[in-house]
């Protein structure tokens, strides 16, 4: 049997080999200095210097790291059930994870962006995108709970995703895979690719105080696959730049197909003049359906509402909306430097890294300095919106961030390594090899108006030997650079989870002090809670039995429930009525085909079962809440269907005889 | 409105404030010396010394760390759905999450042991408990891949598990919840506890070469709850020892009802005289239901089979077979020194920690020392067992491991606190505050008969201030210390996943160097695999369409897909053909109510879709392989049922041609 006969132009070859070389660099070793352990050392007691959100990938979550140590301080469920602490699961969050195609417990979380004031992060929320299923999430850093998650019509591979301008006026969202309209007939021949397809690109707005989102407005455009993206800011406030690649458009076997032009597209995006254009009536209604979930803080319960109408832009129909630049080959990352002049667009098929000047784009574009159209598009020319060429950064760039000191730095994938390399001139400054193959890197503060010039982290996306071996599947590398000195310095190796895909970091002083440490239970408005032991009660609704329980250390209430019937639907409402940091409450009951519930203090928190067999059902606390948190447990008793089991409990105030009906002989002195 | 009143004699109060007392320790802080960074740091390119494994608690998965650096180097699903690599959805993991209830998507994971030749850790197999649904799991060592889950019938909370004996013939696991016999009506009166309540223990053999799981046989015990175990060694080879509290026999309020004696129990099981009971015909057989699962590697696909009996000793018809022993109070810890002759009771509402001899338990055996029976059982006498005790140990003692030069280490969860003491003399010898509540500690082979001496990590419950906040809900703590000297040392504070219960740890040597690196593709034998591109097909046997793809940077073959139906199951069988090291493919495709395919080299894993509406569907690969990774997808149609498109696929022997039905006008210069 021949396996791995790749016939095809040969290029898969050369992609292979382009990972291959990836795993030998040439410093395997790496010496780093004495005091690396020092730099990235936190003692017992004491606090990382920054918060770092990194993506995680096909997980579908967000962690969150502590710089310099990169220990993995949380993970945030966002697009994936959860079922550590019931997302997904509890009556309360199930509704985060609906969409158009009904309820989706994955997506594969690519990028963040964290909310900016001013071109600063400001430390209020977290957007993070899904790309399967094309959605983007908006996490409160004051609890770090998923509140928000919007679908995107029109969308499939949600991929140039979550980038925000420069006060949140909008995350923008491209999509990666072009598709057919959701308005139109889907079912076409794929290789009508050309005449069925479009590439789309959402505005969600967001709304200041609350944060909520919307889609304001999408562009239709040019069938292409839309790769990264990011806001103008400064001097180019009002644009945004998307990397093309696909321009061939072609349908199948892309690594070749779509490999063919030397260069793809720069898309810039007059984004001003599009919500203008929207302010002033233009676009289509279109109808389409996508879901809008918001989890409200108060009652503490999702809800989700199909929408089903949005505004399209044809952009061919609106002339100054958007403009081609040509960009060598097959732009990946696509990034925006702090002042807002240079767009650097990283071909990850092309030996230079070229950057864009955005007043000479400006200048191109009022003197027409045009090479073509495409899809009646004008593409500008190459020369008049270049600044000028990094010339032989390495092989296969993707990324760039910035210093506070007029400094990039690009990852290659190909060659592995780090290059940094001057504004100014474009010259190469410095370049360390990685363990293996980058692709984002990130610098605190790296893609807005004022970066730092203290980290680097680098996200690798090859692992190897780098950490003891754990069988075939391996977790991904992330390596922390000290960049302050001219030269860059690698401090650590530490393991991530999931496929760490790209991260934003903070100074922790923006988030640290605002954290909310427990929930009000007075301001606790779920329908279902009970506010105290003396409130909780069982209830028949038919065949929906409502168990109204509180949590709290060390006694569920009630912890004895009879007259349950095969095929009632039981909801288990269980309120932590702990007003105190860190004692959360758990609850799981045997057989239940579910996760469990962590419930935060002054939280309420609802566990759906639908008992099948009668019998004996323990249930207990998850959490190990004090010295007596074995004892925190109960019992549901289950009867058949038809049973006359009345329906009893008990509580602490209505404590049921123990009718011992036999006694045993126990007669042990102790 | 008024909460948290209990009113019940106050002991929940004083639960509370035990848990309170334990966040305010006196030394907040903690010096530590300099070179604790250096001691604990792992530089690049450099491995860490141990393997530590570590229970996720109610994530139901277990985490490997690497020590001394903290460092989280994988999590091993075992237990919970796992959306990240796709176990629990692919079809050939569904069947491992299967039980006698139907598929259940989480669990409780306490307590894990690694497999043991004579008495030390072998490197074979890690066993996991799941309490919520009582199961045992088997981790091959080789793959980090969850091999096999057996449920336990007759149980429920089954939390005195996973613990084995010193050659891995039996895994034992004992019920935390008394519950009806499975095959009694357990639709009883919960208060008749006492009358038709039975508590179970499992025993688990192991077969030496597959390291497959069968319940041996099961001893039925009175009705108490089983809390922890572990096994004679040494001298007390063929004994297993249990703690057991609520030996109140109480069904409600627990923290009140079942903390009323002074003294619980220690139960001694002659495990030897139980299994030759067993080869003698001995016992009952009893209908039961629990399932049997296991992976097989040739056909990488798991299957789950409903047995349907076990054989039962009911303990008080075989005299010498068990015996309690006096234990003070509501123990919890039931540790067994290396040389096999003291068992240590940790009685969490005690003020001392007894130390039993097992040589004084023989003894008072054959004398008959004993104060009495309970439940038929044969109550040996409290001084009678006893080596002695420790005193002023702290309060809430907990757990107990031991070092290699005679010491143990005993956790104290109200005072928050580790306490070393000598096995000697049972005198304190030293004491170090934690941060905050320690439940378990792990020393590597602690539980052994061959402990190390260097390192202790302590898993403490409650974490409040130790890291940067992250919202209500916090990541639990470890503390790593250094017990080389006389004095403990704390090194480092790390958060973890989940709920890290309980760890045990080994040397790398013992693990490192047989872990398979990627599965051969010669020895796949799942039925759906397909060996190369050429071999790939797309075939439809009524409503099921069998997608046979294989992944190999930078393509999925087939890419394109028609003639799908809505109604259609679709079931995606990706082959990932690569023959290297870390070269995993992704899998996704919009819209599926599933979650990702991660696939190993070698490997074939299957995704079900169901199609629910006509449209244009992308998939891709999810994990970033290749510079040409984003490459790597294609496009399904799907059309209406009833519709007449015929099944067609594209690969690279056979590709489609591109019929561009209609030329947009591409004039740009690139």
């Amino acid at each position: 049997m021949i396996l791995n006969k790749n016939k095809v132009l040969g290029l898969a070859a050369l992609a292979l080999l382009f990972s291959m070389n990836a795993c030998k660099p040439k410093n395997a070793g790496s010496v780093v200095s004495g005091d690396a352990a020092a730099q990235t050392y936190v003692a017992p007691g004491k606090y990382d210097e920054y918060y770092n959100f990194v993506s995680g990938g096909f997980n579908g979550q967000v962690s969150v790291y502590g710089l310099p140590s990169g220990r993995l301080l949380k993970l945030i469920p966002v697009f994936s059930v959860f079922p550590e602490n019931g997302y997904g699961y509890s009556e309360e969050t199930k509704p985060m994870l609906n969409t158009s195609h009904g309820m989706i417990p994955w997506d594969d979380q690519h990028h963040l962006d964290l909310s900016q004031t001013n071109g600063e992060i400001d430390g209020r929320w977290l957007f993070a995108n899904a790309n399967n299923t094309p959605r983007v999430a908006r996490i409160d850093l004051k609890t770090f709970h998923t509140n928000e998650i919007i679908e995107l019509p029109n969308s499939a591979g949600n991929h140039s995703s979550p980038f925000i301008t420069e006060n949140t006026e909008y995350v923008i969202a491209g999509t990666r895979f072009s598709v057919p309209p959701d308005d139109k007939n889907g079912d076409v021949p794929i290789n009508s690719y050309k005449k069925n397809f479009k590439g789309t690109i959402s505005f969600i707005s967001v709304d200041k105080t609350s944060g909520n989102m919307d889609i304001a407005f999408q562009l239709q455009c040019p069938a292409v696959n839309f790769d990264l993206s990011h806001s103008g800011k400064g001097v180019s406030s009002g644009w945004f730049f998307f990397s093309c690649y696909n321009t061939e458009q072609a349908n199948t076997l892309l690594e070749v197909n779509a490999s063919k032009r030397d260069k793809d597209f720069i898309m810039a995006v007059n984004w001003k003049k599009a919500a203008e254009l929207i302010k002033a009536g233009k676009g289509r209604k279109q109808a389409v359906k996508y879901a809008s979930n918001r989890y409200n803080e108060k009652t503490q319960t999702a809800t989700s509402t199909i929408k089903t109408q949005v505004t399209v832009l044809d952009v061919k129909d609106f002339p100054g909306l958007v403009y081609f630049i040509p960009c060598p080959k097959s732009p990946h990352g696509c990034d925006v430097d702090p002042s807002g002049e240079y767009i650097v667009g990283s071909g990850k098929l092309a030996a230079l890294v070229p950057v864009f000047s955005f007043s000479k784009i400006q200048k191109a574009i009022a003197s027409k300095a045009f090479a073509g159209t495409y899809d009646g598009i004008p593409v500008i020319k190459y020369e008049a919106a270049l600044y000028g060429e990094v010339k032989k950064p390495g092989l296969g760039p993707l990324h760039t961030e910035f210093d506070d000191k007029g400094n990039a730095y690009t990852t290659m994938f190909v060659s592995s390594e780090i290059v940094k390399w001057s504004l100014k001139d474009l010259k190469v400054l410095d370049r360390h090899p990685v363990y293996y193959s980058p692709g984002h890197l990130m610098i605190p503060g790296g893609d807005t108006r004022k970066p730092t010039g203290k980290y680097l982290v680098a996200y690798n996306k090859i692992t190897k030997d780098r950490f003891l071996p754990t069988g075939p599947e391996l977790a991904q590398s992330a390596q922390l650079f000290d960049i302050s000195g001219d030269k860059m310095k690698l401090l650590l190796d530490y393991p991530t989870i999931g496929e760490p895909h790209y991260g934003q970091a903070v100074k922790a002083s923006v988030i640290r002090d605002q954290s909310v440490k427990f929930f009000k239970i007075e301001d606790n408005k779920n329908p279902y809670v009970s506010m105290g032991e003396g409130a909780t009660k069982v209830v028949r609704e038919g065949k929906k039995v409502h168990v109204y329980m509180t949590a709290i250390r060390s006694h569920l209430t009630p912890d004895n429930i009879e007259g349950i019937k095969v095929g009632d639907e039981v909801y288990f409402h269980v309120t932590n009525i702990e007003q105190d940091w860190d004692v959360p409450h758990g609850f799981a009951i045997k057989g239940a085909k579910t996760a469990e519930l962590l419930i935060l203090p002054g939280e309420t928190a609802t566990l759906k079962w639908l008992p099948e067999q009668a019998g004996m059902y323990p249930f207990y606390c998850t959490d190990f809440c004090s010295a007596l948190h074995q004892e925190m447990s109960g019992y549901a008793r289950v009867s058949p269907a038809g049973s006359n089991v009345p329906l009893t409990f008990s509580t602490g105030t209505n404590m049921p005889k123990e009718t011992n009906t036999v006694e045993t002989q126990n007669t042990a002195s102790n």
